[in-house]
């Protein structure tokens, strides 16, 4: 785990207030229905509205603050990757894929409004996310910030990101997948997004190249030590604070490094993979406050039961 | 019809290798597969491979011309707007929605690779078609050129566009739909990408927003007669031409513009959107030569036979 050097005061009242900041940007993005429109668009803000950590929102507002960034560039990027990231767990649900009838304890888009509406509300989703991010042309004022991140959030989302990932994934289900390719569906599936938050509300406060290159390195690793906590909690954890049925990757023959090295030699790596994110942080920004809180965040998503 | 000021010579020539030449750029900006990518990347590649008419580059690539534009700015939205439409026909033709298993006379995305690998090949169309125009930043001059056809691209695309009248087609399939929800299923499912094609084409090579204004509204012409003739061929076509089985309106109980109003007043209708077109065109743009071909172009669309 991360050294501590003081113990923040007060970081779950933080968290959850900034969970809550998170939520409200992500809604304030999301579409109104029209008149023609309205089952779409439904079904869209359902999938968004279900809810979950807002994860990735919080980390690139923390990325953002800690090079002491301005808030109207950040807020549509943050709703722009949850967006994105909703759109992939609809799709991922889905019955040709995960076929999963729950997520966070409520029904999924498909179960709950029909495959067909499922499929056009991941689509929905994924072309708001890019239309949200455009709009950050008339919000921020720093237009080549907003391409770099543009450019940043393509690279980390599509087929050499998380969409790679995801279809290495479904198409290698079941199937004995070498170690390479295990740690490349880690990387892409669940590292891509988190790396790319991080780079994007970096960036939009004007990180150096050098800087960003850190920070994909330290979204790697919280990435993969995040992925890993997943697994273990699909062994150790409890079916009603976590929202969904146990044991899906063992029903699913499924290979994990908890399934390759088992549960201890798992959580150890979590705890390697976070010192030394802890450690590439050292330094980094300028707001060393922010730094604290990015660290208890590492801490927590590292040892979390949910 | 439009009035013809002087037949083109050899237009099907010109269609031809310009149709070739589309072929060729679209091609050039689909994603070479790695090692962990190949299925992915073949189904996508597939997809667009079948091929079809390339109409919206053709469109786009026109109304640039028109205004003599650089052709380095629109060729990657050429191929952008090709993916889009790909992605759209691929999720379109999956069993939850129109369960098609031929397209253009070849297998349809998920007959050939499996659902999973259709829902996800269109997704990736999806992606890569903003990250393609994201690319334009670094092959056009102009960055400010660049962002108006992004603008342009999502509002025409996604929920106000494209995929809000996919939404409204879908979700009211076997409904006894009003002339209204009708009309705006045209619009935007067709319409849109026709209108889209032609507005980023000009946009890109500095139209003003009155002329812009203008070309959407050639676009939504061309792009209802274009859609009512696809009726129209549903009924009086010929299969091994068009490559898809006749009469599917009807065997899905679906309310067109024929359906309501007969073949004759249908074929008289399209006559005059087109004849309505050609009277906006006139004195558009910079290129009296390439707004011959337009006029051409747009003379085949509305009398096509596939």
């Amino acid at each position: 785990m991360c050294f501590r050097v003081t113990a923040m005061k007060n970081f779950d009242e933080e968290l959850k207030r900034r969970a809550d900041e998170a939520q409200e940007i992500v809604l304030d993005f999301l579409p109104k229905a029209g008149r023609f429109d309205r089952e779409l668009v439904e079904a869209m803000n359902y999938s968004v509205g279900v809810g979950g950590k807002r994860l990735r929102p919080l980390l690139m507002m923390s990325f953002n603050r800690l090079y002491k960034g301005d808030g109207n560039c950040v807020r549509p990027f943050m709703a722009v990757m949850e967006m994105l990231h909703t759109y992939s767990l609809v799709h991922d649900d889905l019955p040709a894929i995960d076929n999963d009838d729950y997520r966070r304890g409520e029904y999924t888009t498909h179960r709950r409004f029909g495959e067909a509406a499922a499929i056009l509300a991941g689509d929905g989703l994924l072309h708001q996310a890019y239309e949200t991010a455009l709009k950050a042309f008339g919000l921020c004022g720093d237009r080549e910030a907003v391409i770099r991140a543009l450019l940043i959030f393509g690279d980390r989302t599509g087929i050499n990101g998380m969409l790679g990932g995801q279809a290495a994934d479904v198409m290698n289900t079941s199937k004995n997948i070498d170690d390479e390719l295990m740690y490349f569906i880690y990387e892409k599936k669940t590292g891509a997004l988190i790396e790319g938050s991080m780079m994007i509300g970096a960036a939009l406060a004007g990180a150096s190249d050098g800087d960003l290159e850190i920070i994909r390195k330290i979204g790697a690793d919280i990435g993969l030590a995040f992925q890993i906590r997943d697994d273990i909690l699909d062994l150790t954890g409890d079916e009603s604070v976590i929202g969904k049925p146990l044991y899906s990757d063992e029903r699913n023959n499924k290979k994990t490094y908890v399934s390759v090295n088992g549960l201890d030699k798992a959580r150890k790596y979590v705890e390697t993979l976070s010192s030394e994110a802890c450690g590439l942080l050292e330094g980094l920004g300028r707001d060393d406050g922010e730094r604290e809180f990015v660290r208890e965040l590492f801490m927590y998503l590292c040892s979390r039961d949910k």
